[in-house]
Parts: structure tokens; sequence; C-alpha cells
């Protein structure tokens, strides 16, 4: 994107000051109340849906920089009373990226322009310790539940897989809602699906999921505001279209920039929508009750996360 | 608790077998979907409340065996783009102990007599890799929602905190579900709060949090069982009472084991419940939706969560 | 090697009870203060070559199980007195196997039949506390210090590297020794160089560097038993010729069970020995001080080192 | 110190631009051949001692911010071959600050005014990825070893340990000369006997060592400058006196600044120097071969180490 269109873009989404200069949470001031009472009437059947991906050495990542956890077992058959030792416990500790897999990324994760959302200093705010400000942790408190709405852009596409180098724009958002029967409403968290993750998951192709790929092209960003999304997740690695343009040009990883940085809106990614697609498909139902909270890792810039959908 | 009582306690509420051989959910198969659809049902204001810890080096553990989670920052001030410096990421990583803060217990945490829950034998199971069997992701697929329920003992006793000492028993169950006006339903999570956390939030005194310690006495599991519930969580260490007699005499933390290993039924331990029941005082509803999914890490022995409840 | 030829050579070479039932340090034994006396006695010119590769993301590793070490800032520009910003430290961490680069093994390291060097039980002495028994920090207290001995096996072949699958007798160890016209004394460390770490180094192929690979046959335990060695090192991964027989056959490493288990001789890998190797070519004396203390990890199965060779 | 002090003191010891402008090994340039000839004529009897703490939970560290290794056990009875489960290795892996018990600092561990050893920027050279000059990798190529002289200034003084609030001066150290017998020579590394380090291994009283204690006045920098001393290393926490004034004063840390800074001279920490002392003072020789080189941590600020004496 070239610089000038991204910063009319920006200054349309941005949301500094909207909720008052010390907010640290963005738009998940969207989730009103009465967004969360829509969110539980969404539950029609009791089905219950896990869309984390699974936290080990079998991982997406590919090792450098960002690599895969890393358990050790700390405790084994230890007992308590050295009299009974049939009594044990056992314990472990992880090692890994708060950016491995399944994740929120934190407003602080990206920024540009020496500034983070609401108008912090980077340099003042960013060090070895993490994020002074926009850190993960108030995402957290309290974490995000709302109405979820999956938009399945693959099914609309009618692939299971959208090709790598495919940006989803707006139009196919709205044909999508249109095609799916859904209204988008101020509050809900987006989830897209665009297949890309059956390279990892079916096809064993960790270089392929990591690799460029398929995702929302950044004028996206623009839809979600308008719509007053509370957050964006994707069953691919970073929400938005990666590819050299993107990654290389003049504003990489714009789709992040605009979301996190300017409107304040968290992006959760590697979301594995597979199941609740399917069923999605099936009952013709694509609303539902999403519950995704982070950790409140202090200051992090980003949680892994284990999100739940219930219809 | 004797051995012979503990025994008999044990073949009472023992469920292997229950949901078959392979099963390794134990009571979360409880939660069938009308349960979750009564979960949904609780929701009437649409207030959200987060019932997990700060995940930081001011954390509750004493820094021997269990250490507060160390955070580490990967990337900062990171360009993709050399030629666009002012477009940046930052990235981190977390290293803890799975038993650190607010978290799950898996149902392979503790055993005696050498087997797991539903018969695994612990020396087949366990290893420096892990749980082969009864790992934390089998809670995870799906996470643990359902409908929630806070029995406020301290309330009860109409204290802020019970005494250290003081073990909860199955009266002071019956006695605040009659108070408080709520029936306990098949897949329910049970809440118990004891005001011991405040001893780590206000007090900032991590050995009284960590120490010897109020709690539920082991007979609650009889109880627990009989109400079919999912899961059992408090705001202290181990659910149970840590005293010398539970923690040194003959079957050591007594609960924890028939919880897990008989009962195959997951334990919650460190949930701050003080938000959350003081507006369950003020309107006098102590049910609500809860969503606490915990991380699939696949045979890790428990995981961090970041638990919601939602009126 | 078949079991009853291993056995035989087992028997040969074990030194369990040589120096007493409760040794731990093997064949760090042999080195007396005589051999220290005349490992000093060897420096002429003050030359100094370390043998260390370096602990960084760039390591040989190639990333499971065993990983590259990772290091992290936990402290920059962090000044004692805020009064006085301008004063600062910074401070790191490292995560990384035992086992990642230039290395000695532990006594504990490897075993066979239950039992570890000097006869002790396996299944006692291992857990996932580490080695109770034979752990590396016995061969710290004090660190390995004695005369060192290269012997130049690619050089003697006439190449710049061993062929991958090129196992090394007897035979190519006595005729090194003839023509470096050096004789091995008791207490010594013997050096072996094979070139392949070049395929590491120059070619920039982890793979082949930690894939099958030439090394000692293992019939040169009986060599080094009885030249009364202190301990082995070479440019390898393992010391040993790394085949399909020697991994997968009746025998597996061989050379490290003889070597560790039997002999209670500490093994050196990934020793970098290009530098040193070429003056020793280039002035004819291949043998020298060797400095190579391991870090005194309690209980641990191995320790980094930065060797030193003193001429 | 006040500042003036310090800033006339900075500019006598300074050797920015002694060895190069691209120089980062500093005063270890002072170790030429000679002194390694001569480093090993010391050696006279064979005799070996160990300078270096044990590296387990057990460790000085209070446990904020630095804390003690932690190790974990990854494989266990581990079988290359499925066939043949009774051949076996075990590995591990650590988890521990570059500062956490015997140890160098780098050149780049402290600076001030914005500027490192030789010149350096700070702000260019330091990130979170550690030090991209004077990382202690240049230390380590080669590692440490020379001629080491130990200063008994305990047993000067007559005590098993030094007051806590003693700062030990140049008379101190031109006495210990004098009574001793022995010419510091340029190249040689100084081992400063402080006794301090009882108070852990005796007492173990953590506090006691981490906290304010005795070590070199910041003045010594100058005679270490003036001796052309290659490396300075003692028992206690942090060579140099460690009061209110010295960490909280104009001019923090003023030993370290002037020595790591100015003169680029490596400080070694926590060096267990009681059983070399007590030989140096049986048998009146007080000077050595010392081995003590640090891993080759890419970019790291400091590295642990087991540093070998050899009489």
């Amino acid at each position: 994107m070239k610089r000038k269109d991204f910063d009319g873009l920006a200054e349309k989404v941005r949301n500094w000051g909207r909720w008052g200069e010390a907010d640290q949470r963005g738009t998940l001031n969207h989730i009103q109340p009465g967004v969360l009472k829509q969110a539980a009437a969404e539950v029609r059947d009791g089905k219950l849906f896990h869309l984390g991906l699974s936290f080990d050495q079998d991982g997406p990542q590919l090792g450098r920089g960002r690599f895969n956890p890393q358990r050790y077992v700390t405790e084994l058959f230890n007992s308590l009373n050295p009299a009974v030792p049939g009594f044990c416990y056992s314990d472990d500790v992880i090692h890994m990226p708060l950016q491995c897999a399944t994740q929120w990324d934190a407003l602080a994760h990206v920024h540009y322009d020496g500034q983070l959302y609401n108008g912090c200093s980077a340099a003042e705010c960013l060090s070895e310790k993490g994020a002074a400000r926009n850190g993960i942790h108030h995402l957290a408190s309290p974490g995000i539940m709302t109405r979820g709405v999956l938009l399945d852009v693959a099914r609309l596409k009618g692939v299971e897989r959208l090709a790598l180098d495919y940006a989803i724009t707006v139009d196919d958002l709205n044909a999508c809602c249109a095609k799916q029967g859904v209204v988008m409403g101020a509050g809900d968290v987006l989830l897209v699906r665009t297949g890309h993750i059956l390279r990892f998951l079916e096809d064993k192709d960790r270089p392929a999921y990591m690799g460029l790929q398929c995702g929302l092209d950044p004028s996206c960003a623009e839809w979600a505001h308008d719509m007053s999304l509370a957050a964006v997740a994707s069953d691919n690695m970073a929400v938005e279209i990666l590819n050299l343009e993107g990654l290389r040009g003049d504003t990489p990883l714009a789709f992040h920039m605009l979301a996190l940085r300017d409107m304040g809106m968290p992006l959760g990614e590697m979301f594995n929508l597979e199941a609740l697609a399917a069923d999605c498909a099936a009952d013709g139902r694509y609303t539902f009750l999403l519950s995704a909270p982070p950790l409140a890792v202090t200051n992090g810039f980003g949680s892994p996360v284990n999100p739940l959908a219930l219809k």
C-alpha cells in the first residue's frame, strides 16, 4: 500500500482518544452489556467448539525467532509425605513465545512512526521489560467474550482453501455476510475463515503455513471500523494478506498497523475454524457466543489462547 | 484422613469406566448440551468478570520448585522492511510453571497406588515427557465452559477470609446453597470462595498465601460426586484444606487424589473470586456462565487460565 | 557390534571399583600431579587456542529435542541510581541444552543394562531431577586440565575431512602416533581430528554435520583403556562413528557405552580443532597443555565448555 | 565517588584506541606469549584447584531479576534403538542468568555517558539482541588463560572475612604484595580474596552474601591500570565495594565503570578462592597458571565459568 493511501485510511479508522486518553483496551470497549446479552442469546443448541491449536513441539513454528513450545517436567512421582510414597504429584514448566500458536496480539505488538495505540510514545513505552502501555493484560481484564461471527470466505469462493496469494476484499466480506444472512454488529468479533490452516493441519506443511499467504486486504480495516467490530481473528498466520508487497512495501503489515495501532483492535491468529465452520455450514447459523480470554501476562506483547465458540 | 476411610470414600466416588475405558475427560462429560444452554440462560445483565491472576514476577510463588513467570522480550522495534524502519513489531517469550498462578490441574497431576484416573498405570503413562494419558489437552478439547455456581463460604461465616485452619465441610456447602438459594446441577462448575486470596492480594503476604491454609475437607468429594459437578475451583492454593494432617498424614492431598484420580474431576486453583462475589452478594444471583478454557498443552500436567464469568 | 563382542570388550575396559566404590570421576583419576607438571612443561611458545564453538542461534542443532541456545536480555540501560541515569548495566539469561555445542558428556549421560559407571543403578540414580550419581559436577571439581594430544587422522589420510562413513580404527590411531612422533601417556586427553566439523563451519550444512558421520570405531575403547587416557574428544558430533549399525544395531552408541559407563571416561564433542591442527602441522608438535573445565552443573548430564590449548 | 574525581580517574586509566579502534578484548591484550610461558612456568607441584561455584537451585541468587539455574531433564532412559531398550541416554537443558554464579562480566556489561569500551555508542550497540560490540564472545576467543596472582587481603588483615563495609585500598594491595612476596606483572589476572564468600558457603546466608559488602575501593582501578593487569576477579559479588555510596552515589558501580568501560578490563565475580588461598598460605606461593575461559556466548553480557588454578 502506498504510504499516502495508508495515511488516509489510518486517519479514517483511528480511535485515539475515543475512549479516553488513558484507554488501553481499544475496540473491546464496543463490548457493552447489551452485546454480551445478545451474545448469550445466540446459544441455542449447546454445541461447544474449541478453536485453539495444540501447544507442543509439533506446532507451526519453523524454529528461528519464534519456536514451538518446550515443556519440561520438573516433578515426577513426587510424594509430599515420604512415609507415603505412593501418593504423588507431577509438575511441569513451559517455555514458549507468546506468539507461537493460537494467540491474541496485544495492541503494543506493532507500531509505526514512533507511536502506539492512543498516541503512546513507543520509545517511552517499549523496552526489554515489555510494553509499559497497551500490554496484553489490558485485554485480559476482563478477557474477550462477546458475540462471534464466522465469515467463511473459503466456502464463499467454493474452495477448501483460498489460493496463497488471495487478498480478501471488502466486497468478499459483504458478499459473505449476504450469502450467510448475517449482519455484523458493534462489539462482534469477526472470525475469517480462509482454509489456509489446512496446509498445516492436513498437509503438515509448516513452511507453506508460515510463508507468504492469503488473508485480509488492508482496506478491510475501514470495514471493520465502520462495523465497530471488537476484534478480528483468522485461521491464517497474521489475519492479513502476507505477500511481498505487504511485507516489504512502503507500509509493512499494514492491516496490523491500522488495526492494533490506529484502531486499537486486537487481532487473533491461527484460530482453527474447521469444525466450527462445518457446523455453521450445516445449520446455516454463523453466529455464536465467543469466549477467548487472553492470559493477563503483564506488559506482554501477546497471549496464547484456546478460544471457545458456543452455539 | 485414615487410609481406610479414604479408601471407602474413593470407592464411592470413583468414576472409572463410567464414560468408557478410553475416557480422559472425566466429569467434564457431565457438561451436556442441555447444561450449556442452561448456562447461557443464566446471562441476564451482560456483566463480565475475569477470575485470573496476573502472570508476572509479582505472582504468588515463593520461588523454589514453582516460580513466577519470567517473560523475555525477543524482538523490539524490529522492522520487516529495513527500508521502512518506522514500521515495527515486538515479540516475547514466557517461561513459567504450568502451575504458577490461576490454573487447572490435569487429571494426571496427582495419583496414588500407581494408577491415574480411569485405571491408567502411572509407571507407563508418566515420564520426563509428561502425561501420556490424562494430560491437560484432553480438558481443552473442548475447553471448560458451563454453568458456574459461586458458594461464598466466607460470607456464610460472616468473615472476610476463613481462618487458616478452617476446613470447609459438606454442611457448610449445604448451608451456603440454602442461604444463597441455589441448587447445584449436573455439569456445574463449583467456585468456592474462602477469601484466602486476600492474604496475597491485599496483604501481599505470599508465604501466608502459599502456606498451610483453609479449604475443602476431603469429605466434600462425595458431595461433589453426588451433585455430578463438572469441576471445582477455589481462590486458595489447592482447593482443599492444607494442614499438617492433609500434607503429611496417611493420605496426602486426599481431596486432590479423590477428585483428579478417582472421580476424574478437574480442579481450578487461585481463582480470584472477589469482584464476582461482591456482585453476587449485591444482586443475590450466584449462578452465571463460566468460561475457563485450558490451553491444549499436549501431555501437560496443568494449564494457566483466565476464567470468565458472565452474568 | 554384536552384543557378544561388545560384552567381551566391556569386560576388558571396565574400571568399576578401580578408584573406590564411591568414585564418580573415572579416568580423570589418571590425571596425577606428575601428569599436570608434564602438561605444563609442554608449553614452549605461549600460543593459545580456543576449541569451543559459539553459543548462539547459528549453532549446529537442527531444532527438535536439542536446539541452539536462546539468549534473552533481561536488563538494558538499567541504572542503579535513578538520579544518575547515565550509569547503566545490562543482564541476560541463557536457555540451552547442556548438549548443544562444544560439550563434555557426564558419565551418567548413557548407560546400558540398568547400570551406570561404577555399578550405580540407573533406576535409582536417574530421574527428572537429573543424575544423582555420576553427574557432570564430579568432572568439574576440579575441572579437566591435563596434557592434550592431537591425533590428526584427517591429515594422516591426506584429506581435509574423512568420508562420512569412515570408522577410525586402532591402526589409524597407532599410525597417527607414529607419523606425528607422539607417545600417549597416562592421564592424557586425546583430541581426534576428523575434519568433519568443516561440514558445519565451512559448508554451513547442519544436517550433514548432525547426520550419519565418521568417528572412532568402538574397538578404540580398548586402546584408550590401554593408554590410560583421561578422556577423548573430537570435532564430530559424538566422538564415535555414527552409522546405521552404530545407532540401530545391537549395541547402540557402543563407544559411548564403553567409555562413559564401563571405563568412566568422559567424552568431549564438537571441539573445533582446525586452528590448533594447522599449528601442530606447522611446527610438528602435537602435544600441549589442555584446559577444558566443565561447569559444575549439579547432577547434570553434560556441560558446555570452551576448551583451551596452550603450546 | 564525586563525579569530578571519577572523571579524573577515568581519564588516567582509559585504554580506548590503545589496541586499535576495532579492539574488543581490552586488557586481555596484555596476555602476550611471554606471559603465557611465564604462567606455565609457575606450575611446580601439579596441584589443581577449581574456583567455580555449583550451578543449581542452591546458588547465591535471591530470586528476583537474577535467579539460580533451573535445569530440566528432557530425555531419560531414551533408547536410540527401540529393539534394544536397555541402551539409553539422557539429556537436559539449563535456564540461567549469565550472571548467576561464578562468572565473567563482558566489557559491554556496564557503561556510562552513552559509551561502551573503546568509544562504542551504547544506543547503537545495545539492544534486546544483546551487545553488538564488546560481547563476552570476544573474551572467549581465545578464552582467559594467563598467570594468576592471589592477593589474600583477608589474611593480610588477620581475619577470616573482611567486615561488610571494608573497602580495600591500594595500600592494602601493596601491603599484600609485600607480605606475600609477589610482584604483579603485565597480563596477570589478580584474584582478590576477601573471605566474603564464606557468608554464603559457610553461613548459608544468601542475603548477606548478596547485600552490601566489602570489596575494592574504586581507586584500585588506577593500580590495576599501572600494573597492566589483564583482569581482576574476587570472591565477592561484584569485585568492588558495594555500599550505599557505591550504589546510590554520583558514580554507581564506579569500579565496574572504570574497569569494563574505560580500561576494557574484564571482571570475574564469585570466584571461590578458599582452597587455593589455604594452599598458597601453606606453601607461600601465591602465583599459578590460571585458566578461566568464558563460553563464547555471542553478544552476551557475561558467561558462567569454572576457573582452574594450577600450581
